[in-house]
């Protein structure tokens, strides 16, 4: 343990490249303020997309100062009732400040409970997100939203819900899907086309 | 920190319950080795419903011992072609070994790669799923399956993906899930009336 | 361990306090959606003040739910030419983003190196501090200043130097701080006036 | 932090092996299924031997995507009156569930106390021992017993009390162990024979 | 979390004891410098026992605002020829540092290895034993010895082997220690007797 | 996870030195006891400088068997009227023992309440000072003094607050100092020259 452990990406061995836990630590001699820095959160990200919101991360692996120091940054747009469709983070809690705009959010708590808490959030108005639990946000308001919010882990991870299921590489087996969602295994195959694009 | 902090579910003050990260420790001259102890993960699980499966769960609720050691156990049964559905466990790897017959299984990565691995499992053979990410494993025999489970975590949580989704309570608005799953808004409230049960 | 452990804060015995890890959790059963909400995030603070500045903390005393999630946000105002002077956070990393004007920041990494690393940071602009190193944020600019902080604890604690050293209560033995600071022991006891206030 | 890091063996430097907290991870690219995959626990171990039982571990060391993620299970066989003698996990609680026979178990707390707490365990029941206790189990049956633990690590350690004390490599000096157990100097240098094998 | 939580130990409810991970936190308020502090590591333990050595334990038992902290010290003192019988501390590392005179020390790796690695250290010598592996200390010279240990765990627990294993109350069944052990049940029996004084 | 990991200090690729999270692990069965040793610990440091004190410590720099394992030890000696001055350990809470002569003791709490705890020590106290806190050690007495510390990190860090407010390499900003400090900048400007030595 030391004062930090800036993550070096460019390591390569002749033959392979090699991990650790990810990363490894640059040699703290030659270490920059610039390992601590990242710019651009200013900048919207493009909401042109089915869901209409865009996620910019700034985490270990686009700010390589945060290796081992357990937090990140998110910054996320959205067009009018753009929404960040229900997903979860495996490994951090999230706490979001709207910016700008109006958000209707929501959390659901584990089984066998599965209780939604959701919430309409103002400019200023801060929410949290409890780790692992699917969460979404919603701009139910006429203009551009944005929120920023803090992730408790350096890679926090990203899994949407939708994607996940019936957009992976390869596909999952219809009849999984079928029986878990109740639905007719023709539903399942076009949601799988919809969200599993190439990989179909 | 102790050899152990048996959970005291109990405890009740006289004008409202009081929870300390979710336990408190029982006086430790009053454990007993029934502190320690669960009886019945030989009795298989009903698998009289929709998706054929059925967990029975070993963790700090039905085992108040486990309290701060950070491991439970669980025993999923498997009806001919019966599935445990996708779901994920907020806090906690898994480790599956097959006792009895036949099982598919799999985990999707988080995005952007949403990477599916597979697996048939036989008796006997062991598979991990990592911490949070969405699984599921499927009977491919005609015959029962079960598998035993250990979870590291005290109360890892479960997160059924579609329970969590269309049958959360109260329901999630039905925009925000017709946008997510580009699904029409009729099928949505489907699987809202579907899954949600008497909370709808 | 559960979904979340929102803290507790009125909770009373009759004859005295309790605290548990500063903190009980409240019952889930009661626990609703204004649990996990703060609202005032978009209001400046009063840079009033000698140094300029003001710091509006969400953690686990102002949001509940935050309790054992492991993260909190920071607001922080700047008037122009006002500082957040030198100052650590015991418990926790801080990434911080510019969301109005132009700061110089800086940390100091720990003996015997005690290297100084800076950057001058514009809107959009992201740094990172790593845990209990000292750091600093001036406003170079001559308009206000705001940045928006999220920071890897639910209460990272915050120590200002000079109000640590020169203004604790009651206030250090000046001649601890002569050779220390190799002050006249007469400086010293200006800048614990000037610090300590009604503790002096 | 990433989703999961497998642990990479055969990675080695043209000069020396290097280790990092024990492993490598696989680059992500090249991960597959059978990283987190292990077959053969239905295959009873071979407990022709002193004590009568065999343990079959599944840990990083045999299952590598394993690595980081904090769990791994044994099977434990026991011939008749065979037993897994006194012994320590230094790094994991182990849950335990009879899938045959009976046993009679038990652990003993720390100094001063050394209380004992013991259950005799039939089929289905499951019993914790908590992380660094010594602990045991008896087949108290005529025929094999079998149980499945899960521990709270990816390599939990195991400490076999007598082979530690008696027959370590090289061994004890004995006037240790003759004070320690209050035994004669012959006793203990025999009991050093016994278990010290090819050491002595 | 907080700066500190220190224990409150004579909190007690009009009907039954309630302990929370063993501790509630004292009311910030009215902590007091005191709870910091611990006298009399000055003072030689009694050594006149079985094996001529004493341990002094400063934990969160005797110094309360240890509490969370995750710290210990230890003072040991040694009669000529007397030693520190083998044992494990199930939830810390030690690091010892001789004060006076000269020890043999040593500790065994976990199995199959059972390796020892020893050391005589004279005063200003250093040595450190890994969490939960067994190890022991003995006075080689002619004088009294002593040394003080630093240990990573407010309460890093002590199982002293021979104690546990043959001084447990109630007693290990014979049958187990005498297969464990491959001892005559007569010995096993004497060492019961003699370990377990009036647990017997 | 293994037993240990021992730190690998030599180990150098032919382009560039690599370091993981500071350290690589020594081959097991490379491994000897000396990995586990240090000494001289009994040599008084010299404490003819400026505060009379000097510190010797002892972590997994100069003990590499310590890696991983969350613990290290440190001797300060005091010369008469000597004083360890007001620092911080980033990473590690200190438990100290006074071995020789007379100490006073404080540590400053979080703001804003930024309260002093205070003691004088004598021979044999033990006095605890939280992580992340302020503090400092001042001889009292007109003899030398000696004590030994426990810190609850194998590198805990340490930020002399003069010099690192003062003597940063490059020197931080006067402006920042003379604000912060309420000083005027001459007087900032006198002691950077003081503390920064060459850097200046």
């Amino acid at each position: 343990m030391q004062d930090f452990c800036v993550a070096l990406k460019d390591y390569s061995d002749s033959k392979s490249a090699v991990f650790v836990n990810g990363n490894f630590c640059k040699d703290p001699k030659l270490v920059k303020a610039e390992d601590f820095f990242f710019e651009g959160l200013n900048i919207a990200g493009n909401t042109d997309n089915k869901v209409g919101s865009n996620v910019t991360t700034v985490n270990v692996d686009t700010l390589p100062g945060l290796n081992t120091l357990g937090i990140s940054l998110a910054r996320i747009d959205f067009a009018p009732y753009g929404e960040n469709p229900p997903h979860t983070h495996p490994r951090g809690t999230e706490i979001l400040v709207v910016v700008e705009g109006t958000l209707f959010v929501g959390f659901v708590t584990s089984n066998p409970e599965n209780r939604l808490f959701t919430k309409t959030l103002n400019k200023g108005d801060v929410f949290v997100f409890p780790v692992g639990l699917i969460h979404f946000q919603l701009n139910v308001g006429k203009t551009n939203a944005i929120s920023i919010s803090g992730l408790s882990s350096q890679n926090a991870g990203l899994i949407t819900i939708a994607n996940a299921v019936f957009g992976s590489n390869p596909p999952i087996n219809p009849n999984v899907l079928t029986k878990a969602f109740q639905l007719d295994k023709n539903v399942v195959e076009e949601l799988q086309k919809e969200f599993g694009g190439d990989n179909y």
